[in-house]
């Protein structure tokens, strides 16, 4: 079971992404203690190097490490020296010079956390690359799944947004049909991939079609500076098309649960009274991101740790 | 005496207040050991969300926080997804999900830790909001006349310069009239705001009837931007009319002692011999402010971790 | 042996640059270990005020304080009251009345280490500052020369580059020169200082009287920002006549080594095939960084916490 890194869930297996989820809820129990700390991973140095902005995912993934006693180093662009021209390259090599066990990346460029992880000797985990992956965002939604709806084989969930751009989805998409989930996607035609069915996806033109009969309705993140682009028009004819309120919530079923992972555009992709609505799981996902980063972390330490 | 937030020192009781310094006093002496560290608050989560700059208030609840071996999680507005266009309402929420045990705010909208009380579960600690209180300024300089003058009430307390804009006025108004001490202000006409002496301070127009026969002279910090502006002319001109020098300075007690909460304009509000002199208590009042701080925190945990 | 601050090697003598790299041998050994972590300054303290960027230096100094399980505390200019208009001099002293034990600087003025180490009572570490020394760089150095050479006394180091502006050059031509080894220095005229001879160095004109026979050649960085300037021309005629490629190297020793303080500029200051070559121990370098600082705040500690 014992993996190096974590820079996708393409090609994850379902028992690789279970063992993970099992131990994010074994995880999660720490967090509601009085006490919220064990040292797991006592002198184990967690390297934070975010090129994009965030705030959930990287306070996120240092709660998570100090929750487990790792030592964490936070780096950010403007502080770094890739602003004096250094190298993506050179500036990761140097930092692993310093002997971190874990290498954590957000960057803007698809694929970079994969490349890093060519060259450095550390474990590398991918906290969100351009428009590629996310995939402890991926892990968190499928626990939050399977916490509300007891399992995620035969589930239907409808993913609905800028499916082009979305990091997120692709993550979903790549572990819920691992799982064995039927996941339904839409949006605006010109924010849908050509060829996406190959994943293993239905394409549904309405976004009524997607949500109907679903037991997970996921809203995706509609970023400003798309809107009134050429992609689509106005946020409010956005808002009228897909934005999910609670009379095309209506149509999924009873017990269906929402999702988004934040930060939320509320009026626009998502209505408020849906937001904040009793069928929304949206800070459980939240909650759960701390719970599976520590199992990740804690997982991916095995090999150090014990030498695997 | 367990309260759940520290949102202002309006309303506290000379109880409360007392119960806080006394803990203060206690704590006071970790940080003059060798190995200032102790284990009490170990295991807890303490987030710090500072939406506007600050060293020094900051820090010292950064330094507080791991004397006591707690955990720190530190967010600036710039990395947040306040960016990202998210409501601040969404934002704390979220970082709520992930379980810290005390959210400290510093943010330029007065009322914003009053609100986030409301809708968050954990502990709120007010570090400065806006125009409105700043409370562990009031207690830090409150510890600090106690530790030089042997205790507050009966004090008579000049605070100069501009009110209307200073949380550390309110702050130490609050707090000084609940412990019994008599509060004299004084400051441009165009920066005291009517009905002041509601209050329960007497407002004088010069500065000299301020500082005459008093024991504590606390001057505020003008801001720089409110210079030149329709307040008062220039920089020259408020430092004649309001500025602290030796001259006034002797119309106080002969032990009158010298407060600013820093940063200090020196040469305006404050000349530098007065501020490097012996009556000056500025660095003790830094100094007391971890102490402070440390109290606060312990206090606010102490329901988290006796279950009170 | 006991020292109080590290302002600079000026002034070392051969037995405290010894005693400074016989400790950092023996911490390097932590850094490969599991549990990369001892509980030898656990209480103390440590401010980080970099008010210069800094990716290396800074993540090394703090990963060094929590190998040693020191507490630390990181200040940025930006978020700092410096922006508010505070003297450097006030906001030092604030933050040294929160009781830090030691206080690493970076600044971009030559000399403030010094100024504040005159008017703190805290142990201060310069990490660079202006055009003057950065002292660890140059200890790290000199533990890598000996690591790979065995030892530094009538050792043949060339040091090619911008000499004129770089604090790393000035900290090795001192450090080196205390142990015993051989400078030559050798860059464009108009970046070679007159009368550096008077440090103990030998001026070549040509880099490749420099190069030839040596044992060390350390290439420094060039600052983009003096390129096109009054320096030289153009980055292309830096490289063809300073720039340090295979065949220039082949004029040192056969088992020479080449060394660069990083970040580095590709194909300008050094080739790509030089930089990633079997005789390039810049990572080395990098790694021995953590090692050097942990035994600098190491021996600046002792004396408080044995008294001394």
């Amino acid at each position: 079971m014992a993996f190096k890194h974590l820079l996708g869930l393409e090609g994850l297996s379902r028992e690789q992404i279970t063992r993970i989820l099992d131990q994010a809820v074994e995880f999660k129990e720490i967090s509601k203690r009085k006490i919220k700390k064990v040292p797991t991973l006592r002198g184990i140095t967690i390297a934070l190097f975010f090129v994009e902005a965030s705030t959930r995912t990287r306070t996120s993934f240092e709660i998570a490490a100090k929750r487990l006693s790792a030592d964490t180093i936070s780096l950010t662009a403007s502080a770094s020296s890739l602003s004096k021209g250094e190298t993506l390259i050179d500036t990761t090599k140097n930092l692993e010079a310093m002997a971190p066990d874990i290498f954590i990346i957000r960057h803007s460029v698809s694929g970079s956390p994969h490349m890093l992880s060519k060259i450095l000797s550390c474990s590398v985990v991918n906290a969100g690359d351009g428009t590629h992956e996310h995939p402890t965002q991926g892990l968190l939604d499928m626990m939050t799944m399977r916490e509300h709806k007891g399992g995620i084989e035969g589930l239907d969930v409808a993913i609905i947004g800028d499916i082009m751009h979305s990091r997120v989805a692709r993550s979903n998409i790549f572990g819920l049909t691992a799982m064995g989930a039927k996941v339904r996607i839409s949006g605006p035609a010109t924010l849908v991939p050509r060829d996406i069915e190959k994943l293993g996806v239905t394409v549904c033109k309405r976004v009524e079609e997607a949500v109907e009969g679903s037991d997970v309705v996921m809203m995706l993140r509609i970023q400003k500076e798309r809107m009134a682009g050429d992609f689509f028009p106005t946020t409010r004819e956005y808002s009228r098309e897909f934005g999910l309120n609670l009379k095309r919530l209506s149509l999924a079923k009873k017990d269906a649960i929402v999702m988004h992972p934040g930060p939320m555009n509320r009026g626009v992709e998502i209505s408020p009274d849906v937001a904040d609505g009793t069928r929304s799981v949206i800070l459980d996902q939240v909650a759960n991101g701390v719970a599976v980063r520590m199992a990740v972390l804690y997982l991916l330490s095995a090999h150090v740790l014990e030498g695997v």
